[in-house]
């Protein structure tokens, strides 16, 4: 078994290094000439000049007639002027000035007699009515310099001053190579051991939405010579190849080796978390990128790398992406040996910006999917408290962000389906929602980091819920539980229930699997087996924690465990069995000042509606409270 | 002649009342069923829910070998655990976790024996380096709600789950026609009457970049039954028609009679300037829309009124634009009758934004080409004195309008030579220039309105450039002279100079054009008439005013003037005559704080650099002073 190991440059330096290099061999963007109606979007490659001046000849500017207007100096309001017809010209708006006119009297002005006569009533400066050549652009002015990206506007502007094609910079092409015996092309119904290919999706759509162009190649086999062919075909087809995965130095790991034989590999291994196996390479002065295998980590590349090496073709200074200032929601660590690249959810509470850290996985796609920003730690730095202020790059619009209800808490299918109706309706907002559990929520709300806080804690020896935490944890009031629903939760099993599990007490002779700490379902998990006389450590997977109660569902669905505490809904989804334990109330906790805000109001309106109770009758499990 | 007079409706009444019947008929979105792996950038029509877990199967996380936990917890470094054959399976990433098993030992941790046997000195845990079923994605779980438009990432969490069509908005389809007489479309060399049509290349450029899609109809001369025929097949074929022109009160617009033939006039004539004559109709539950026949009255309206149809029909809430506070660098007067849409250019000057206006002319297309934000004057107000602090829309990012080097005052080529010559070396800002004649630059440093001033200002006291201004008008010193250029003055008259003109002196007896009060050139053209005993009342042309030295010579050109006083380069691209009369030093003015911000030195360099001395020999009639 073959150990090639990466080295851990420093995200700066290998930038710094790779872009130089490129620079050296001359990457640089082709060009291409296209008519100026479908130029816009794109990126002049030479400073435009108008052509011609526009207006180009003297155009009225208004209907009426054209004169010469030291003709009608005399006219006046006590002594009013006739104007004689060969000495003027009924002219509309648009017309050519005519030879000798040098001023137009708008039809309004002007006085017709009965025996076709004109009279006026005041006279008309020189020019005056008359749009003179090159009022608007004139011949010679440069229109825009180089590397200036065409507005619908400058499109406009460039046809007027008569260039109707312009040379553009062509847009880079990329292929991108997927490689791997595992990998399938996308389908609904993948085998065991099949593994979905949808990088090569993520990649080309980022690309597309960077101004670059995507040629995709079929997956290839972890075979070396059908991987390099596949390469050399790229290189001749392409201005950029990435290969994604293969990138690290495990045995099937080719990518490095097959960049190094055809021309260089500068870069092998960015200390960046996550990111780390990526080959910065060229060749035929075209970069050539091993990208990771973990969407995760590629996306990173991805934007980190590539984005800059569009840029480069483009011939545009790499911009900052746009950045702001939030409090940090939860503790960071960090390693001193990576810079951490962490997706944040960023949520406007009160007019503070807080960001959440979401889950650090190379593998969870879904942190990209959910992250509204990225907090970027550097390399020697070991982590931060929360409360600290930290830079934040924006992914999406801060305005998106400022206006979001920010939901959190005890995790239920039913939030996403209210975020969804609120949609549907068209609100002016948008809901996000994490997961946390019930203790979350209150912490969360204590720490104006959310705006609303699902919560379902069953207080053991009043039997109630919800209300006797508050007391405890908001002693001074500020906070509010509003009415949600009562919804059914009991022990999730396998369909047909064939181990025969009948009430909580048997889950000490099985596989269980539990929610994390801090989770009411997890406190009613530990209540039931305090109440049944049952010790954690009997329970074989008591430690095996989820965060949602589908996931559960989802071990359980696969043999993974034999039971778990859940709602309702998660086991209907599943076609688990389920056996009933308990109706529990679960309702949402809000800061009081927030409690009018009108997202909160529509939420909990929607909550409540009619038609939103046919959502929660699909779901299953459910009774909406008053 | 026909006066249909319009209605003054303000804007947000118009919006009011257009956008709520748009509602009531019922617009809306039609859908289409895509491949994900197209969808990058399109909008959900409902929510997408995971329709497989990701991992869907229990996969080996690492390379090793496939155990159950249990038999490994006897292992530790003191008693090595030897596994039998039968007890393990040789794994690698990705594989299917085998029956039985639980977890995974990395290779790593593998000793392997010369008997084929293999030894281990640590248990692991159950689902250690296993990527458990949906530890990504679980079934059932919402990816994203309605109207989310999908990011490269979403794409890949659908792909994950198993989602591999979407049903996503179609995006509406708008017809353009465009319509009128004179208009021909875009050529290089447009007759005398004819005026090229850009304004459908605007629109449609407009609209694809704002997520419509366009069908742009031929050019549909001043027929009532023609223009009618179009529109009706345009409502066939398209979701919303926008009917280019003829959308006022004159002879030949008929655009307000056809809608209301074909369905309902809502508004006629919107209180915005420029933008007034719009209409706003409906026929068959479609938007139809006569837009103003000025670009930029027209522009007015697609940003005003049909962003918002198209958000409309994507059920999305209009945004409000971005917006930013700047300073008010020059006074604006404004009519109560009108709310108004006055371009201007920012700049950020010493951290401090400004904004100064842009030519307000419907006509001039070039206001927003170089616009980088909108102040929208509401209509009860009567103007702003400058200084005023001022809410503008932001046509730029932000980021690129503080990247700017501010360069102002009197009118010379070279300066968008230069910002060309920087923009093709790749430097990492942009340069935006404006022509307010040399006392305007001196205001403009003055007012920390600008970083580099243009000014050739003659003393006719002591016959030197410049210096004595600057002693003038910044007694306590702040501002310096920067090396410049030495560049010809004199008269610019028609080709092989018919009519023999020899002096200065001779403009008195011909058609003279005017450089605006304040240019430097101005100030040279009433030093030499004082000079030579000419009163300006005698100098036919002394009135009009113009504001670069291509516009004089383009009006010398085009015959409307006889002379006009400007610089050797602009006589040179308008293949005039020229009669030499100085040479002036043309210097650039710097407030002292921004003399060695590298975007000055920069600029500064790229002048004095024998590659851009290349450049101005091609102009002509420069001399470089050192």
């Amino acid at each position: 078994m073959k150990h090639n190991y990466l080295n851990n440059t420093s995200l700066n330096e290998a930038k710094e290094i790779y872009y130089s290099h490129l620079k050296a061999v001359g990457l640089a963007a082709r060009s291409e000439v296209v008519a100026v109606r479908e130029a816009g979007g794109r990126v002049l490659k030479d400073a435009a000049y108008a052509r011609i001046c526009s207006p180009h000849y003297n155009a009225c500017a208004m209907d009426g007639i054209a004169v010469c207007a030291a003709d009608t100096f005399a006219a006046s309001e006590k002594i009013p002027l006739t104007l004689a017809p060969e000495s003027y010209t009924v002219v509309d708006t648009g017309d050519p000035l005519p030879k000798g006119c040098d001023a137009v009297i708008m039809v309004e002005d002007l006085i017709e007699t009965e025996s076709g006569e004109v009279r006026i009533i005041a006279p008309v400066r020189p020019w005056q009515n008359v749009r003179q050549v090159g009022e608007d652009i004139c011949m010679g002015d440069m229109l825009a310099p180089s590397g200036t990206v065409l507005s619908p506007s400058l499109c406009g502007a460039l046809l007027a001053g008569g260039v109707t094609e312009i040379e553009v910079l062509a847009k880079p092409v990329f292929g991108i190579i997927p490689t791997g015996d595992e990998i399938v092309a996308p389908t609904a119904d993948p085998k065991e051991g099949e593994i979905i290919e949808f990088n090569s999706t993520i990649f080309a759509s980022y690309l597309e939405s960077h101004g670059a162009a995507v040629k995709v190649y079929p997956i290839t086999k972890d075979v070396k010579s059908d991987i390099l062919a596949v390469v050399e075909r790229a290189l001749c087809e392409c201005d950029g190849v990435l290969i994604c995965a293969g990138s690290s130095a495990g045995r099937d790991d080719y990518t490095a080796e097959i960049i190094a034989s055809l021309g260089t590999v500068l870069v092998h291994g960015i200390a960046i978390k996550p990111g780390k196996p990526a080959i910065l390479g060229e060749a035929q002065s075209k970069p050539v990128i091993g990208l990771p295998g973990y969407p995760v980590s590629a996306i990173v590349i991805m934007e980190e790398i590539v984005r800059e090496v569009i840029d480069l073709y483009n011939n545009k200074t790499p911009s900052a992406p746009p950045t702001v200032k939030a409090v940090l929601g939860k503790k960071v660590v960090s390693s001193l040996k990576y810079s951490e690249y962490i997706r944040v959810a960023l949520g406007s509470i009160g007019g503070a910006l807080s960001a959440v850290p979401l889950g650090r996985g190379a593998g969870v796609i879904t942190s990209f999917t959910k992250a509204d920003g990225i907090l970027l730690l550097p390399q020697n730095c070991e982590g931060l408290e929360a409360g600290t202020t930290v830079d934040v790059r924006l992914l999406k619009p801060l305005c998106e962000i400022e206006n979001t209800l920010i939901v959190t808490g005890s995790h239920d299918p039913l939030i996403d389906e209210v975020a969804d109706a609120l949609a549907k309706e068209g609100a002016p907002f948008r809901v996000c929602s994490t997961h946390v559990g019930s203790m979350g929520a209150i912490y969360a709300i204590q720490g104006g980091l959310a705006h609303l806080g699902g919560v379902h804690l069953l207080d053991s020896e009043s039997g109630t819920y919800n209300t006797s935490y508050i007391e405890r944890f908001f002693p001074e009031g500020g906070a509010v539980l509003l009415d949600g629903v009562g919804r059914v939760q009991g022990l999730m099993v396998q369909k047909g229930n064939p181990l025969g599990i009948k009430t909580f007490q048997d889950i000490a002779a099985h596989r269980y699997v539990n929610r994390q700490r801090g989770a009411g379902t997890r406190i009613l998990c530990d209540y039931l087996l305090e109440k049944n006389g049952i010790a954690p450590e009997d329970v074989e997977g008591y430690a095996n924690e989820e965060y949602t109660h589908t996931a559960v569902a989802a071990l359980i669905a696969a043999g993974n465990a034999d039971a778990g505490l859940g709602i309702y809904s998660a086991a209907k989804m599943y076609d688990l069995d389920f056996i009933p334990i308990c109706t529990e109330t679960y309702q949402f906790l809000v800061d009081e000042r927030y409690r009018d805000a009108p997202q909160v109001q529509a939420f909990l309106k929607m909550l409540h509606s009619p038609a939103f109770a046919k959502r929660l009758e699909a779901l299953g499990g459910y009774a909406l409270e008053k």
